[in-house]
């Protein structure tokens, strides 16, 4: 298994904090390898939050994406860990993560992960 | 009427037992035969689940659902069999599996399971 | 107009009573005749029931809906009709039945009824 | 802008009056002008209610729909008409009208009234 | 950066004040400048809102949308500026706006705002 | 096996006789009954042909098709009959008729027939 | 039937007549009145053309299409009409008009007229 | 790997001889066995072809496709071999047989097979 | 209207040569003014060409496009010009180019220009 | 940019070398770099083929596809190499390779390459 990349999310000021609104993301193109077989795995992620001070910067988002692409990762473990990396760098009121991984063995899975804020 | 073959659901721990979250699973391709006529019936599986301390291994799932191939089984009582066996083996928060049929008599036929753990 | 056919629908006993579940049943080729003006009316009739104790036995469902064939009826009342039969064959905990008419008059009609059980 | 043709709604009596249902009809030739500019302006009309103790007789809609064709309206005003004027006709317990016009301008505009009676 | 253009929004009567209804409206046409490269956005606008006495002009609708065509601006904040001018505006009930921007790095992004009146 | 209904296919003069052109018709309420077993099928039909001298009248391909609802039918010598009667009624220069039929035994059939005149 | 309104098809020069090339028109809004019943019609147009020394200027097209909405016309004669009004005002090296009229008495008509100029 | 089961493909008399026609047929569920692994593969079989003397009989070709149920057959000689056996039942003028396969290793396979007779 | 912008393609050598093989790009954001009323104009480009020496660089032509965007252009002669601006940077042995652009007075416009190289 | 793995196409007999058929395959899971910028790049290739005394072996076909993961290539060139060892491994009567890449600058792009063998 590939070493672990240096991988950091950028964030900017949420320009109107004042108010709860939903920003939605469609990534579909996240590629990580199998940890049991060392096949790669394919996915779209589906990222919906409400920002509370912290909006996720676009290509920092992109480049956090692209940096499992030489990681190993089972399906459920790799979901929950990116949404508890974009809760960490963004503090969000709410926010919910849905992988769509692509078909292994004749069978399509996808992982749904939320998280509640204050 | 074939013989049942021996049939095992693996599992494995859930990597965020301290989370609700959802796992689905599409299965396209599982089979049975009517146990009326002998003729093969086929069905798409979608399985939607929150786990709790097991989650269903992939591997396993499929060769559980080949192992139906030569077995008679009427649309309901089976769908209800299939979720029974998968709440016995992961003990889940919350199991919801449906069955769709392929047209019968001009009649597409679909089945829906559900069950609510502790 | 012709004479109303014999028509009874027989029914399974539900092999998970213990269970509240659902069936949902696509059945697209229904035919009837316009009373005013005798012609051919065609519909696709979906039904979604949770049973009791008894289900809808498929073979005697497909013949049910044939027995319409020759048989003046009005959108409404049909619908209605049909699904006080299907209710009292099968006095199911919850029953709902939609009919997609095709078009008459440049207009498509849909006629959706329900019935709640015990 | 030419003068409002005469129209009538014709209703019979709802053969289901015990029971709460719903009908939905789908127009999808409707054609008014634009008071401002004269042009033909087009839409599809969704209607969809639960009948008291009358129903919408489905000719006399057609009718009722063809006789806009000449008539200058504005698409907030004209939906919230045809709303009243069905709802006069037919004293429901519940009515929809959802008007989807075509494209104006780069914009497609669509309007959503609703009635709820007794 | 562009300076900003003079932008007004015409309003008209709403011809329905006693009752609360739903308008909607799609406009595919809008963008905008990337205020970090000076590229081009593009998104579809959707709008939809309950009018209180006052309703969006539609050709006006379209000059407003025409009038970001040389301005910088962050997808999360045009949106919510959007929405605060259409509210200023009409001071409706309710009001949501969506904004599909198209693809920039591989992801779709979207952001949704909503605004509720008195 | 029910007696053959009279049937008659009207036609009208070609408004244009001296240019090659094509008429589609897409006719999706055709039912008849299996020889075999008495069981109805269903089917759409799409007509394509270039007139010479005649055309077909819109109604009395409507009666013509309802003609065939009590009528046994294998699906191979049905459409080259509804063929040939179309053919005979209006002489074409061109002409192909298309029945594609509901499932039977999990198979969906589609006849393809086509008639090159002079 | 109403008298038949004046109409003029206004025309531009081809900006590149030394090269083939085709421009696509399609014309969702095209209504006029069945002859016989005075019912209104209502067909998307589809204009196809490769221009010699004029094209169709496109604001003249819509007001010609409007032109028809008080004109009694059977299908097969108003597309082969409308076709020869366009090659009279732009003498095409090649035009074809597809016309996809709504559906009556349950069947959908589609007249498709070529013109193949010098 | 299953010893093969006896097959026989019925045929009846072409009643239309005379004339070059097509009859296509769709069968979403053919099953056989992976020769490797034994693992189950599935495919949707399009069947297409120009009857001489004799046409397939639809529930004999059921039977047949049934039959493969069991078997052990690579894509590539498994839809020659299905031709071959069609092509000697009927001796038609031509006929094509794609077959699609559900994806393996990631990978959709599709394989299509034509004769030309006499 | 707007001065024109300078504007260049660059292009790359073909990696192959010896054989014919075709590129086709899809470019959904176009954007230019309508000449007469300097609205905008909005329009989704196909180009499918055959390389001979050179390739149209991707950057590149993304900024050519945008090149466009304070330009007043007639849908007929703009689509002409671009594909003469390709041909003239690539020399290809065939290029097609196809604006799709939204709609007008209710009318969608293409616009399909082909070059044929040696 | 990486050192290029080793790489090679099994295949195996052709069952059916007497007849010219098809075989197509679509593999959604091709990624490899961009030798500008070392981003990820995506593609769905399409492969469609006639064989003659070789097929390709799927596995090997999986694994090859796989090898590109770390290396650099632009569209045209790699969707060129990429037919070109494909020849080499089958020798094939024809051979068709498309290849759908994802966007980028807003610009999808596809690689279509031909091989016509002996």
């Amino acid at each position: 298994m590939s070493t672990e990349p240096a991988r950091t999310l950028e964030t900017f000021e949420n320009p109107n904090p004042e108010r709860d609104y939903t920003i939605r993301m469609e990534i579909p193109e996240f590629t990580c390898l199998c940890p049991k077989t060392g096949q790669p795995d394919f996915a779209t992620l589906h990222l919906e939050y409400t920002p509370d001070q912290r909006c996720v910067e676009l290509k920092s988002l992109k480049l956090y994406v692209w940096s499992f692409r030489d990681e190993g990762a089972f399906h459920e473990a790799i979901t929950n860990r990116i949404l508890n990396d974009l809760v960490a760098a963004t503090q969000p009121r709410f926010m919910k993560l849905t992988a769509h991984f692509h078909v292994r063995g004749g069978i399509w899975t996808t992982v749904e992960v939320e998280h509640h804020g204050r």
